[in-house]
């Protein structure tokens, strides 16, 4: 269904999400790139296999619990190329900065981008300012394109996910999202709740080098655990089946989703990742990202199945199983 | 001078966006590559030489005479990957859309970025969609980030400008400001104005092959021939002079900045360069970029001097001569 107007839940993540890249996005910009919706492109310069991801950045508000949309940004544009199997190398930075944003503001946010950037080994080298008048931006815009070389010798894609594939997850889910929420809304109480924005690409890398068979990665940002793994089913038109009792989640972000109505499935992510690989590989795979810091809590939480069509089953705590849709309303704008 | 606050003028591409950059950005995010201050950042990956480059675009009105800020993105950063002497391959593209956007005028714009991309011989090949609330953004703002090759063996920059380098412009200036400044104020009559914006990467592959030793290149967007001439004067430290009766200018041009007191040395263009190479070779570079439908009114307007300090020194019309300083108010903010 199309709209005459964009709605926020166009940016949710969600299935008006996908429609809106499916039905406006595809059609007019039509290339094969494009068309595999994955996190960032792959492709050969010369005979070097590299790829290249974009995101811009809006979160509301600009610092949270645990980072910064500077940190973030650079976060972000990282783990989409570490996604594709790439080697995150260099990032561009593009800013659309309101009239009378305060400079300390800028400097601390620009500051963070440059240590997250050390910490993720990568460099910011080239950028972009523009200053939009009072009104006509929301404090502070931020764009991040990154470019990664590729030396894995197998494609990493949802077109690669194959029925017996094991699902694993890196940690607790749902941490940025409950921290950006916990900032944003009035809760009552101090959390002690933070987001898990992390450079995931070293820990990308272990789990690489752990196995040969690595089908695809994705992170769990927008949308979730839940709309990333219903889409990747969709889009890899197979069964997925997750154990709800599997999925780890903090009792701290537990008490958060209550009190605002939220699904820790659906709450966004900026340091947590699946991986899809063949069963006799995961015992490697599990183990490589247990010995990460940011693999510690690393877990099997389902697996891929031939199923009718390609849809997410969840298995729920009081013993039934259920589908889990693409979300449709906007749960959390403005997260990333 | 620092301010406590982000002013309209330090987007404007004069003083204050120089000095935003030179004490803001760079302290903190220090690395040789943003040191050089160059359109786009070029480094090795396996051998291959690659360079990319990032914009964001918040031009107002969206569309204009001549184009709109689909088309935009995509030739400023097929320009701005052409000016570091790279053939662009590959576009992201980032959107952030205001709640309430119409769809129909979306459509439109990503239709001119694919129908722009496919004329400049580039792939949009990833993207990202972010929605903000109404009153959270004005409309419509568009990062593309880009890569290139970069085949040519001599280094293209600032730093190769030498005295005794001729300076050459592929056409009449302010078309792109002039146009869009034609349909933002009530001139209370019709122009046909429109603007320059338009894909320079063939018209680059031309004058490369016309000759090895083109020592600079850069595109006179925001800020105008004026600021950037000043700007590469400042970097190369060496003083540029150039003479107002050569400097092209439409007449139509010239009466809309008469009535609007804007001058035409400091509007923005979308498909102007210049280039900087010696004087031996300039008369092959002037005759490539004359066949080429982009360089036809290709002209030359000045010289590199050794100088006493890095400064643009212009012979005025009425015979006198003066420095060209940055601008240091915002002539015409949103103009890309």
């Amino acid at each position: 269904m199309k709209f005459d107007r964009i709605l926020l839940e166009h940016g949710g993540g969600g299935l008006l999400s996908n429609n809106l890249i499916a039905e406006t996005f595809l059609p007019l910009l039509q290339n094969t790139y494009l068309e595999r919706l994955e996190d960032g492109a792959v492709f050969d310069v010369g005979g070097v296999r590299l790829c290249i991801s974009t995101d811009s950045y809006v979160v509301n508000p600009l610092f949270f619990p645990g980072g910064n949309i500077g940190s973030l940004a650079v976060h972000g544009t990282v783990n989409d190329i570490s996604m594709c199997g790439g080697k995150p190398l260099y990032l561009s930075c593009g800013f659309i900065i309101e009239e009378g944003f305060p400079t300390a503001d800028l400097e601390r946010i620009i500051r963070s981008m440059g240590e997250a950037a050390a910490n993720a080994g990568v460099q910011i080298v080239t950028g972009d300012t523009k200053v939009v008048a009072k009104g006509a931006a929301d404090g502070l815009f931020i764009n991040t394109s990154g470019i990664g070389v590729v030396e894995y010798p197998s494609v990493i894609s949802v077109r690669s996910i194959r029925p017996g594939d094991l699902v694993i997850v890196n940690g607790p889910i749902g941490d940025h999202g409950a921290a950006v929420m916990s900032k944003r809304q009035e809760l009552g109480y101090e959390t002690d709740v933070v987001s898990d924005s992390a450079p995931l690409n070293s820990l990308v890398a272990d789990i690489l080098k752990a196995s040969p068979n690595v089908h695809c990665m994705r992170d769990a940002t927008r949308g979730g655990l839940g709309a990333i793994l219903a889409e990747i089913a969709g889009q890899a038109d197979l069964e997925i089946t997750i154990a709800e009792k599997d999925i780890p989640v903090r009792e701290e972000v537990k008490g958060i989703c209550e009190i605002l109505g939220l699904d820790p499935l659906f709450l966004a992510n900026e340091g947590k990742m699946i991986v899809f690989c063949p069963e006799a590989d995961a015992p490697a795979v599990l183990a490589a990202m247990r010995a990460h810091p940011y693999g510690r809590d690393a877990v099997l939480i389902g697996r891929v199945e031939k199923g009718i069509r390609g849809r997410l089953i969840m298995a729920t705590i009081i013993g039934g199983s259920r589908e889990v849709d693409l979300p449709v309303g906007e749960l959390v704008p403005r997260i990333c």
